[in-house]
């Protein structure tokens, strides 16, 4: 799954602004100087997180890693997938947002519900915005998963458009075989206590279907990491 | 995803021996008396990983745990995956055989390349094994992952027969689409530093189908779970 050869690929948000000459600085510089050790005359590729990609020509290393970009190219999404999420157990939601990156998730949404509330979101921000340009970096992607703030499902539920594919990971439901080939998807998985009666109730009265994702019973960042390989699974097939 | 008022689920390797009073020590004691704080009379469910399931009932708590067993039911798999992986990047083995286990995968088979051996597995059997156990405990799966020694891919690639499906992830592969609906499975997934072109030649010589699993470039540990998420999603179809 990996090629050597490839040039470094870096996260450069303001990539897409200016032109000419970019100064690299904090953990992108630190990658490229002291990880991939690169040299004046090397060419690295970078995106901004937000679909533009482009390579960049390093000029100097010393005293700050100046880069000249070269022509800018633009990806665009066809397809989209948001995670609601509620709470798993202990510190298990930084693995499944560095997953959720290399698979190519848009959102991960934390989920308050009726049992579990995210106890350590709000601390845990920065480093999730970490990992999930880690998670960038080693997938190659040019978007970056967006990472929001916790809120309450009902909420969530008012303010989001009946638009687009919507699931509900729900043991017993149905096969999600190869959900949505395109455009955009909703993924509810709920907290390690599950969703309450009532809110499962809501949700599929609201058209989330429900989808099994295994045989077996899976813990909830399990149960988020399958759908989103699922519908990775769909999106290799489109691109 | 959860089932709150489901009984305690308890591997008893030596579940399917003798009849009547049973003996539990070391960690499903602890887990029965200390976690889920059975009391006489209580029932839980109880597999030997190897198919069978019974429930027990507590019959007393001290000095030792000691339960009568019901009736022996057997369930059989239809399908089962062989996961053969190349090692990947420090630790992330441990969370792979967790999520493995929790998706139902039969075996991990820990794969010498020519790019990478695995560096950590001759020490730790004991900790992956806790990790499986738990993982089925969780998942209350009648079927423990198998854990095995690691192997040169060309030793193992003689010793199996040509039987079955097999895949082998790699990047510009086709879609995974649903894989194998019943029967058996191998998926084998390169290295952090991938199979060299000699070996992925020789994987596909001998029927593995290559197939890619994202439209981006994953870590071996999630190449891995995306391929047993999307193998699990059609069992999911077919239980």
């Amino acid at each position: 799954m990996v090629a050597d050869a490839a040039p470094s690929f870096v996260f450069v948000p303001s990539l897409a602004e200016g032109s000419g000459a970019i100064v690299l600085e904090g953990d992108e510089a630190h990658y490229l100087t002291r990880v991939a050790r690169v040299r004046p005359g090397d060419h690295v590729s970078a995106t901004d997180g937000r679909g533009a990609l482009a390579t960049l020509e390093i000029l100097e290393t010393r005293p700050v890693l100046r880069a000249r970009r070269g022509e800018l190219e633009r990806r665009k999404r066809t397809r989209s997938l948001e995670v609601w999420c509620g709470a798993p157990e202990g510190d298990r939601a930084d693995w499944l947002i560095e997953k959720l990156g290399e698979v190519g998730a848009a959102v991960f949404q934390p989920v308050e519900s009726e049992r579990a509330v995210w106890k350590r979101a709000r601390n845990r921000t920065e480093r999730w915005n970490r990992l999930a340009v880690a998670a960038l970096r080693q997938s190659r992607s040019t978007h970056l998963l967006e990472i929001r703030e916790p809120r309450p499902l009902d909420e969530l539920l008012a303010d989001t458009p009946a638009a687009g594919s919507r699931w509900v990971g729900r043991e017993g439901g149905g096969p999600p075989g190869v959900p949505a080939p395109a455009g955009s998807s909703i993924a509810a998985i709920g907290p390690s206590s599950g969703f309450s009666a009532a809110e499962s109730k809501r949700l599929e009265e609201l058209g989330f279907v429900p989808v099994s994702l295994a045989a077996s019973r899976l813990r909830t960042e399990t149960a988020a990491l399958a759908f989103a390989a699922a519908w990775a699974a769909g999106e290799s097939m489109s691109s």
